[in-house]
Order: C-alpha cells, then structure tokens, then sequence
C-alpha cells in the first residue's frame, strides 16, 4: 500500500460504536481516496455496518475482539482490563507502524491513560498533552493542555509550544504560527512563576522555534483569534474549554427562548432561518472534532463520544492531515533542536 | 443618620469618572431612599454632575481630592502613590466607619491591593477573593476567586465556599445556597490535592456551615446554574470568567453577521427584534455588574470599568444589599465557627 496512509480506528468507542465509526470513515475515505483502515472491535457488529459502504470494505481490514472499553470506565481500570480491547488494539496497530494514527471516540482519560501505555512518550518530552480545536471569530486556534495534567512546569509549557505549533502546521497550513500564553493579565508580572518564566523562554527568541510568540494573551481573546496557538496547563485548560461550550449552550438555550416568545418573534425566526442556519454552523461542534494526544510516539487522536459519522469523520480527517505531514517527526525534530536550550538560565538572552 | 446606610465611592475610578457614577448613585438612591454618600474625587467635576441630581447632592457629602489611580497604573504604584487618592478615601471611610462599603470602578489591582491594605484582611481569613456574579440559565450564580490569588490551598478554596456563601445570601437571598468545586472531571480522583482535600473537607458535613455541597462541578455547567456558589482558585477562575466573557461576544458577533446576511434575514430580524432585545438584556453585563473582593474588614467592591450609570447602579446596589445584611459580620461569624475544623485530619468525619 505504497503512497496509503493507514488509520485505526477503535470501532466500539464513544456512544454509538461501529455504526457511527464506519459511515464517517466512510466519509473520510470519500473525500481522502488513500486512506486505508484498520477497525478494530466487534466483527460481526462492524461487519454489518460495512455492507453499506463498498468503498470503505474494500480499503479496510477488519480485526476482531470482544473486549471493549465502557465509557465511565475509570483510567485504572482502562489500565489493568484494557489490554485485548478495540482501543487497545487500535493503538498497538500504530506501536507496530500498521497504521499512522490511531483515533477512538471512548472514554478520553481510559484513552489518554491506553495511549502513554502503549505508544510511550517521545523522548525529550516531559508530558504530553491533549489539543482542542477552538472556533474563533476568526482561523480556528488550537488549545493546549485541556486537560491531559494537571499543573505544568515553564519547560513543560514551551513542550505544549512547539507541539501545538507542529499541529498547526499540519492542520491548518500554518507555517509560522502565532503562539499565546494563556495568563490571568497580559503584564509580565502577572501569573505564577512557571508561566513567567515560559514567557521568558518563548520570548528569547533563540530557541530556534519558527514560531511567532505573541506574549500572555487573556481568555476573553481566544473566541477573537488572538494566536493559532494558546498555551495554558491542563486544570485551567481544561476548564476553559468547558466553560466556553457551557457558554456556548448557555447562550442557544437563551436564543432559542427569546425566539419563541410570541407569534411575531417567529414568523422573524423563520425569515431569518438561512441565517440562523449560518450560525449553527458556525457553533457546531462537529466542525472542529479530534483532539489529539500530542507527545506520543504516535498519533493518538480523541473524538467526542456522542459525535455522528460527520463529526467522527473530522476527526478521522485531522488524524489523516497530521500523518500525512508528519506531525510526529516534526515535533522531534523540534524538540531535539532546542535540547539543553530549556535548561539555560533565562535572561541572558537578546530580549 | 440612624437607618441609613453609607457608600463610599471613588467617584474618579472608570472610564467616565464622575460622569457615570454620580448619575448610578443617584439611580440607585432612587430604589434605595435611605441611601447615604461619600463621593471622593474631584470637587469641581463631581459638584458639576451633582447639579443635575438635586436629591443625591441632599443625600452626599463630597470630599475632595486632587489625587486619582490611574487605569493603567499598576499596583505596586497605588500602593506607593495610593495614598490620598480618590480610591484611598473611599476605602478609608469604611475602615473609619463612616461608610458601610466602598465602590470604584477603578482598576482591578490597584483596588485590590489598596483595598487589603486599608481595609486588611479579616481575622482567621487566609486569603480574601475576589467574586463574580455568573449569569445562568437559571439564577445567577456566584463564582470566586476569580483573580485575586494565583492557586489556593484547601483551606482556602473552603473559605472561599463560606464566602460565597454568604454573599449568595445577602444578594440573592439563598439562605443556604448551593455550592460547586470547579474541576476538571466529577471523579473523586480528578483535580490536584488542594481540590480533592477541599471536597473532602467541604463533604464532611460536620463543618456546621449553612451551605448544601454538591460536590465537584465542570466548567460547562456554571452557565446550566448548577450551583449558588462555584468556589475555584484564582487563576482558572479568572480564565474560565474571560473565556465566557469572549465566547459570549464571539456569539454576539456571528449572530449580527448572520442576520445580516440578506435582506429577508434583515426583515426577520426587524420582526424578532423583541426576541432579540430579551436576549440581549440577558446577556448584559450591567445587569450584574460589580465584584466585591471578600474577607476583609469592609465592604470594597469592584465595578467594570467602562461601565455606564445603569451599570454602575447595579454595582451600588449590590454594596447597599451586602452593607444591609451585614455580610462581613456573618462571614466572621461563620470563619469563627469553624475555627479548628478545618486544620483537623480529614476523612474521620462521617463521609
């Protein structure tokens, strides 16, 4: 399969299994003919499914188990049972370079926890992170660490950097993307000493990154775009990005009322419709869907759990984009040309 | 002046000055006729607006100064230029008595930082926070710190809880409110060990505060109005408030845009626009304008900025229902009914 890119793809994850998993590969496959898919999980269920898609039987092998991973599965439960499961399996297949990525939509922390056991950490890492596409009014930012730890030291935060940059060149063509720290206030007295001091390090210049560091950005700029790129720790990211979509839905529950409330507001609603339609498209979350696990040895991609096969296939479609330009590869070469660069006291450098 | 209750503003804080916050006093004098004034700043300007408000200027006193914060000036400067500003003295009438609560809508660190060195920290308080009233779906809700500390111990995010707490009684009348613990997941395993002690302390039950604890909340149901009171430290706090903040502007502007996509959009608009004002009055910032920085020995409260006289009235009010309900004399009191409490071992306490 000269030229193919190959996808795993855990076929039981998220709320629906195979029969949202197949038809978005499916999809997938329509808009990227070179795919090639390994789907791991239920045979017969999966099977079944594929009697309905032609094109995506004849590019896909199907491997078996009747092991899955449950979606309140806790981490180390995931960790102790979930060897033999479609996860499982789906990430082995990119350990043994059967395929380039890996994408599931089960449980993110059973994921997350699979993913470092079984792809291991690049060396030079010293965490790797979960990235989550952010809608803004502008280009689509990327946001991490939503949640993958809690805490991050400054040389953790450059990692998230160079990895969140990596992914943006990938994804979104952008070779030398604009990268924000996220921090309570944009002086550089504000925050605590490890966002200080990322700060310090980014803006040395030195480090070789071709990245363009815009400084401390705050959380009202994200939604404007501010950088292609916004860095934060994990409890905080994590929390921002659930905080936004709650707002998000906050926001439609409101809309929806106010539409609602007499006959003129209405008949406004339907004159309005091709509009409002804009905005649902704007707001949907299947646009953007696939986080991925950076600073793996591999590509490790979470989808949401109650997406359908257009949101799966999104996500199907960015593990494909950054196999394809070598996500992997390029992060280790970043991060092997600023090895010892972390560790040199900040300050001395050309400002 | 038996019955009446005093504020203090810093009537030279904010975008406008004067300009605004003479007429929000005065609008909120109107809903409060017993309400009493110190208006510190610039005489001149100050007797110019009160001439348009002829039952304020009965019910003020203006004392005059020629010193002003800056918005831009940072707090190690208020704190060493502070002294004698119209900020200093509103703040001072509260520490001498004279007023029940100070207002500005200076800026945030400024206030803060004069704010704990006039006022000084409340015995038995570790931290004081800064709270912000959260629109929901349903009430609105009180969310703290958001800003005033980076991270926060155990003990702290316990304080915080009994503090919010108390201002949701005050303000919106819930005798015993609700209260969340912002994290990233609703496992006891989730968070970092500040937060996991925290639930632990605040499930125990036995602490003997009013509140109903219903244990660890995600960033996406603040705006579902989960709880009464979300407790969080400072610095995801203050992310996951901007990041509302943005998302709902970001809302704001894909839906201009889309209405005004065609002409039959446009009409459809014209005919919601009913719908449209309730939407937009629920999205106001003014409606709960004002953040009071809690666990000091008075009453300062935070106005937004560049807020008009509605907003700040919002803001005046809310001194006016905290002065009223005593709120620093129940915080002391609850602070001193847990005294001990929370230094114990957690975990004996009946689960």
């Amino acid at each position: 399969m000269a030229g193919s890119t190959t996808l795993a793809l855990d076929a039981m994850g998220g709320d629906h299994g195979p029969e949202v998993v197949v038809p978005g590969a499916a999809l997938s496959l329509s808009r990227h003919p070179e795919l090639r898919f390994i789907l791991a999980g239920d045979a017969a269920r999966i099977n079944a499914c594929l009697a309905e898609h032609p094109d995506l039987k004849n590019c896909a092998r199907v491997v078996h188990t009747d092991l899955s991973i449950g979606m309140h599965d806790k981490p180390s439960q995931a960790l102790r049972r979930g060897k033999g499961t479609s996860m499982w399996l789906a990430l082995e297949a990119v350990k043994n370079g059967e395929a380039q990525a890996a994408v599931s939509a089960g449980n993110t922390g059973a994921l997350m926890a699979l993913a470092r056991l079984v792809l291991r950490q690049m060396p030079g890492i010293e965490r790797p992170a979960i990235a989550a596409q952010w809608p803004t009014i502008g280009r689509p930012s990327i946001v991490l660490d939503v949640g993958s730890n809690i805490g991050a030291s400054a040389r953790q935060l450059v990692e998230y950097a160079l990895m969140g940059a990596a992914m943006s060149r990938a994804h979104f063509g952008n070779e030398r993307p604009t990268v924000g720290l996220l921090n309570v206030g944009v002086e550089e007295i504000k925050g605590n000493e490890e966002v200080r001091q990322a700060h310090a390090l980014l803006k040395q210049g030195n480090l070789g990154l071709n990245i363009d560091y815009k400084g401390f950005v705050e959380g009202d700029q994200i939604g404007q775009g501010i950088a292609d790129v916004i860095v934060v720790e994990g409890f905080a990211g994590n929390i921002a990005l659930k905080t936004a979509e709650g707002t998000a839905r906050q926001i439609a529950t409101y809309l929806r009322t106010a539409m609602s409330r007499s006959v003129v507001t209405r008949i406004g609603a339907v004159l309005a419709k091709s509009g409002f339609e804009v905005l649902k498209g704007q707001m949907d979350p299947r646009r953007l869907n696939g986080g991925p696990f950076l600073g793996l040895n591999g590509i490790a991609i979470k989808s949401h759990g109650g997406t359908d096969a257009l949101g799966f296939a999104t996500a199907v479609d960015l593990g494909y984009e950054m196999a394809e330009k070598r996500v992997i590869d390029r992060i280790a070469a970043d991060i092997a040309s600023i090895a010892g660069k972390l560790d040199a006291p900040v300050g001395g450098g050309p400002g």
